[in-house]
């Protein structure tokens, strides 16, 4: 599928998820073509690394007269895997999981947000985006039922772990993890590591040292 | 200040960030030594990356017999420069901003939330976490009287860049950009991403891949 390895390392699906972005914004401002240098510069990073980046794709050529700045998102939706449509659930609905519901733009992206889940009888009913927040004892027979495959907790850091339990019970394939706890979940189940409190200490290092 | 090449890489910062949540997270089992792979077993990475991460702290030695868990812990706050209080402050007190404000433990890593900034009159003087939310006409002045370093942006896209204009203009000093739009800002002024899809495009790819 790749020119590469195959299988792309997480730094360069990370560069990659972030360059399809800005390419979205120059399609925006009808940037038709781009530069591997153009896009560095937006990125803030080198443009050989942005080649060598962009070499993982499947089409990969024309370096020096630029890229088709359409063609090179879509080259990325498709190895990311965006092409597939994935069902993705939220657990907790409190402030964070009702900021993921109401503000990120999954269905662009292949994603569909299919249910949301939380304990409190208070907020069960609610609507958030068109969706009912639903009570927690339906999440995993809707896992069983294939319902969604990926899961953002959104929890308190207390609970997360019981939570990544019946997650697991249910066969959900990926976790997306706002919560500081490290979870333990089998080999098979995908975690994505979201700690916040880790972006503000990178950001005080680049601070410090800038 | 480092044995390594002074200034520590990006993803060498994100993971040492997360290892520091992990060992309080064994402090708090009372586990009081640990070995590179017991952390490589519970970051999810291999014994020699947690050395070479390691290795890079003002002290790094005892491989072997393991580390002191509080030891370890200190040499990553000191390394990341989180004994230096950072003063903070949010703008946008919607979802996502109310989100960090009330779950984020800022002063557990040297950070002070000081300020809080909306445009909404509605929102205006709420108060959240004992912080009452702020005209953002107040912004720059508040800055420029140095009462804040790092701002995180949770405003819309639309206006993110306007934002980050009256940040610069004030003499920020690092920017955690929420909202998906990449900032043009001078170099002297640091940004941090963080593009909540793209944690969901990584998970993607992972679940395809796994």
């Amino acid at each position: 599928m790749y020119k590469g390895e195959g299988i792309l390392s997480p730094p360069t699906v990370l560069r990659l998820s972030e360059y399809l972005l800005i390419l979205e914004q120059f399609l925006k401002e009808n940037k038709e073509t781009i530069s591997s240098r153009e896009l560095a510069v937006a990125y803030g990073n080198n443009a050989n690394q942005v080649r060598q980046d962009i070499f993982h794709l499947k089409k990969s050529g024309r370096v020096g007269q630029g890229y088709s700045t359409r063609e090179l998102a879509d080259e990325i939706r498709f190895s990311l895997g965006l092409n597939k449509i994935k069902k993705i659930c939220i657990v907790g609905a409190g402030n964070l999981g009702t900021a993921l519901a109401t503000h990120v733009p999954f269905s662009q992206y292949g994603m569909k947000l299919t249910k949301i889940f939380d304990v409190d009888k208070n907020i069960i009913g609610v609507n958030i985006n068109d969706l009912k927040v639903e009570p927690y004892s339906n999440l995993v027979p809707a896992i069983k039922n294939h319902e969604m495959e990926i899961a953002a907790i959104c929890v308190p850091a207390p609970v997360a772990q019981d939570v990544c339990d019946d997650l697991v019970k249910g066969g959900i394939k990926g976790i997306l993890n706002y919560s500081r706890v490290r979870l333990k979940a089998p080999d098979y189940v995908s975690i994505q590591y979201q700690q916040v409190i880790c972006s503000f200490m990178q950001l005080t290092y680049k601070v410090n040292n800038t």
